[in-house]
């Protein structure tokens, strides 16, 4: 489930790729989707390209059937330079400038998030005519990677929203929320459902306005160190609340996985540029510093809210392993990833050895920063 | 001391450059080292490239008489692309890969930093004969952007390791320190200062090692929002700590600014994305979301550490200011600058309107990731 793939064992050991570098197996993302296909056969898969907007990828998931989120004019670009037509594309920010909406709009984009009143007069004003869904905000519980309250806006002020936004010429399309990355409670979504259905009926009722379809975001996750519920389970737990709520006629589901899709499917190879007690005692941490860090890509580390799971060349053969803090190859000192939870490691690996960091095909590749410290951007490879 | 310069001012107005944008008057770089040169005179000024390695910035530095402190093999390209003597680098960062230390040393650099037995040996085998100096672990209090335990030793181990430094065949040339980023306690140097200075005599007298230099690194601050002290009291402070620490014969001070050298002399441009209550309550905080965010270049503002301020068009009209939370225009949720203390902003500030963030020349265009969410990496002007 978290295991580097046989193609990418395959091609590292062919290709000696220079470090750092991230190799995504394509056939792991095409597994996910169909996954998710099958646990929600209703449901309209929206790739968040934020996630990786690699063209490889974009590729894949647009042979398979795919609609796509967008977040940016660049992220557009990159989608229809895929060959991926423009009425495939939702505008799931509900923050734009003004600039990137017109653009989105003269691009042929049709479908926009919002959740507040100023963003809708923009999007009336520069998509004039274009279908809106309102995000809601929601509580996070149980997101590994929870969401702040930057976005979303109450079931009450979403009612007046959608209702106004008819009044400027816009089709109020559906509802959106988010229950948080790497969310690993089922019933976060039976909840957000609820909410939701509420707020559908009594737009429904007092305002004769029917909703399309509700899109529950993002938020599946990906395997990285602790089990988490199968793709299946949150399938079961969506359709059970959909059909709880929604007796009778129920509007459509749309997705947007972004982690879920190419998490797994990529590795991270990375080189120990220094194993050190640096004079401690012994039995203190080890400090082993490798050649990314959270300047390099992996920014999620931040907090060590995401714990990665690593790959050593000692793991068939070591029968002792001691907490190592890690931290990355700048000279920031806040580019340390693991000092709270040390991770265990075998004493043999030292200065020199390769590591892999598993699960990192999503959100490390775009987090990489241009240049920090004089380092290139991460190198990516795509099977 | 920290306004836009009429040279930043009127660029802005003739060239009306896109949002984001950094945009860095250079001149302010040179007053910066004239003032540090003054305040120092017997220092040896190595500016930290990492903190802006934009080649108009070395190039001025240089011709200055500026050395460099350099963190990778790409910075290393940088400076010798800029015209720079290998003679006039220092390898600064304590942690290195082999291949970046033989690199270095095939370029001619022969100044190096570390902080550990491993690497100093490898610093034997990849640079011998190398000059290497010791980083210390010091206290930083009352840094605004504090160093972690990731660097540095105990004065003991120092000892021990520059010992050793010579049986390898290498120079022991100094010592190193660093009181963490944005300093503001003058106090600082002369408590680690004093460290050094014992240590240094102790192997003076026990090993008839007499070491070159004492490097205080950076730290010096730049002006935000709050108060500074003037880079001549830290000049005095140190002149007479190393006056009290060593009467007779003084090692050379190697000075490693960074932020202080380039903070000052830049602005980022950018624009309000979208300015809103959200359907809050009126006195509750306004949310006002920029172009630019934590990860387009303002990562210096994690945990809210560093405080940036900004100049809106209404700073000369405005009679109201209210607290308004600031986030960055990505979907990331975690991409919001300041929310637990909220920056005071006029009323009128609106979608739209421009907003200059000051002192952002250090640590802004490197820390920028290549395209989060498909925004391209900012643009940058030196003038």
């Amino acid at each position: 489930m978290c295991l580097m793939t046989p193609k990418i064992a395959r091609f590292l050991a062919d290709q000696q790729p220079a470090t750092p570098c991230l190799v995504v197996d394509l056939s792991i993302v095409a597994e996910q989707y169909q996954a998710l296909h099958k646990a929600l056969p209703t449901g309209r898969i929206h790739y968040a390209v934020k996630a990786n907007p690699a063209s490889a990828i974009l590729t894949c998931l647009h042979q398979l059937g795919s609609y796509f989120d967008i977040a940016s004019p660049g992220e557009i670009d990159l989608c229809l330079q895929a060959g991926i037509p423009a009425a495939k594309l939702s505008f799931g920010h509900t923050v734009k400038t003004a600039r990137s909406i017109a653009y989105a709009h003269q691009k042929g984009l049709t479908l926009f998030a919002f959740d507040c009143l100023e963003e809708l007069e923009k999007l009336a004003q520069h998509a004039p005519g274009c279908s809106v869904f309102c995000r809601l905000g929601v509580l996070n519980t149980g997101a590994e990677w929870p969401l702040s309250r930057k976005f979303g806006t109450t079931v009450e002020h979403a009612f007046t929203l959608l209702t106004k936004a008819r009044a400027l010429g816009l089709k109020p399309a559906g509802l959106s929320f988010h229950v948080g990355s790497q969310q690993t409670h089922i019933e976060a979504y039976a909840e957000a459902i609820a909410q939701a259905a509420e707020l559908y009926h009594r737009l429904d009722k007092e305002q004769n306005i029917t909703l399309d379809f509700i899109n529950m975001g993002g938020g599946f996750p990906t395997y990285y160190r602790t089990p988490i519920p199968a793709i299946d389970q949150f399938g079961q737990a969506i359709t059970t609340a959909m059909q709880t709520h929604f007796p009778h006629h129920a509007p459509q589901i749309l997705l947007e996985p972004g982690r879920y899709m190419v998490g797994s499917a990529g590795i991270v190879q990375t080189e120990v540029v220094l194993a050190s007690h640096r004079g401690n005692r012994e039995d203190e941490p080890r400090w082993v510093y490798l050649d990314i860090g959270r300047f390099g890509g992996l920014a999620e580390t931040e907090g060590e809210a995401i714990r990665y799971a690593f790959q050593t060349p000692y793991d068939k053969t070591s029968t002792h392993y001691s907490p190592c803090i890690l931290a990355g190859p700048s000279c920031d000192s806040m580019d340390v990833l693991y000092e709270k939870n040390p991770v265990p490691l075998p004493d043999e690996l030292k200065t020199g050895d390769k590591l892999i960091i598993l699960s990192t095909g999503a959100y490390v590749s775009t987090y990489c920063s241009t240049g920090f410290n004089g380092f290139p951007p991460l190198k990516e490879y795509y099977l």
